[in-house]
């Protein structure tokens, strides 16, 4: 365990740096804050490369768990007082706790060629909270994975992160992919790639759904892009009979997951 | 068609106190900003007392009809700066329109007396995003109403409102309620009371809804009171099947009231 008393430091600079995209992507690293947050990264083996806390919190069992598996594990710790450790934090009310991740890379080939899969796919979904609560229904309705194309929110931002609730460290989500090149190695395997679609397509309820699904949700305002709308195999609408025009895109992708799931249990 | 040049302006002084609850609960009125939401608003005849816009956004078509719908309407229209109207403005990229707008009342009683109707109800949900978007489903899957306890966000915050987009407009939405008393009311006119509860009672899909249904969605974090747990008619659960804890609490509300409309149109 090692003590950090100036701002200076570089340790402390680093994880700074890690509060911008532009690092984290230079880095493959990001800041990963929270109690929970950090339990379930440890639980599921993310990759943790430092972990910061300030010493007001050192009677926290929780904490004192975290920081003797960290130690346990060989993690550097570093403790700070929590003027200097609030520069590094990016939420309101801190627990007190920080760790550096290590960005995981997984391998498609071997993903795609599982005999069932349930995939959802964001096109420049923009908002964190959005890409992050989807990250989160995937998980809990039992989808194997979530790709993002450029243009999404940053799966590795703070506020993405806290909207996954530890669901990031519980299935593959691959950001930057290339959605026409994509759709072309999933209709390859035989999947139902699916475009959201508000005033189009099928309703989601009379669909006859395969083992493998991709339901492809595009921007909160734009929607999906023509060259994703033509080439995936149908679109998809969830019926609307009030006066909305459309629905919430992490609400629309949550809906559309849940249905492939009641037909799943359903069978 | 009046100009204000001051920041001192008494109409603007109160324009601008409308971005906090205690002064939007004094006067009754709040905040209403964008095209999109003052077209909404216009349309389906919400109570407008003033409205501002700045005199770079004059060319704009959308806002020129708002402007002369307001002057039709005879509801007095100011002109300003942009530096003057950014201080009243809540949003990032403001439109260069806002209006006052006063809230709505609404008589319970009748509203209960209707032969069938689905009702949301959410306790203590704090995030204006969540509420937002709940209300937004709502309307998206024709509910009829939507009823908030004290301590949810304030319906009539910019956030929320925004979050609604025009949903607001589209149904009565009533808030601080006393959810023990609701129930009551609502067993007594024989609407089936559906307490929302991540890991208990029966799963959405095996349910028989009723003509009548409350869905009952209870705080981020804490879920429902006991006391709305024990008085409901049912518990409800989304099923979860794979590793995440729970659902977010905007997705858990949308889920169910999907499942409700699905009924509704599978009948």
């Amino acid at each position: 365990m090692k003590i950090i008393t100036s701002s200076q430091n570089k340790v402390i600079k680093h994880a700074k740096s890690l509060q911008f995209k532009k690092y984290r992507d230079a880095a493959g690293e990001y800041l990963l804050e929270g109690i929970k947050l950090l339990q379930e990264a440890i639980k599921y083996d993310a990759d943790i490369s430092h972990i910061f806390y300030h010493d007001e919190v050192l009677g926290n069992p929780d904490i004192q768990d975290i920081i003797d598996t960290c130690i346990e594990r060989k993690i550097p710790v570093y403790e700070m007082e929590e003027k200097l450790f609030l520069d590094i934090s990016e939420t309101k009310t801190s627990q007190g706790v920080i760790a550096i991740g290590k960005k995981r890379d997984y391998d498609m080939t071997s993903l795609i060629k599982q005999k069932c899969f349930n995939i959802v796919m964001l096109e420049e979904v923009q908002d964190p909270g959005n890409v992050g609560t989807i990250i989160r229904t995937a998980d809990a309705c039992g989808f194997d994975m979530a790709i993002l194309s450029k243009g999404c929110a940053d799966i590795y931002s703070g506020k993405t992160i806290r909207s996954t609730m530890g669901s990031l460290f519980h299935m593959p989500i691959i950001p930057d992919m290339d959605f026409e090149h994509m759709l072309g190695i999933l209709e390859s395997v035989g999947a139902l790639t699916l475009a959201a679609a508000p005033h189009d397509g099928m309703p989601c309820y009379d669909i006859r759904y395969k083992d493998k699904n991709a339901i492809i949700v595009g921007n909160e305002s734009k929607g999906l892009t023509g060259a994703v709308m033509d080439k995936a195999s149908l679109k998809v609408n969830i019926p609307m009979i009030g006066r909305a025009e459309s629905l919430n895109a992490g609400v629309a992708a949550s809906i559309l997951m849940y249905e492939i799931m009641r037909h799943r249990l359903a069978r």
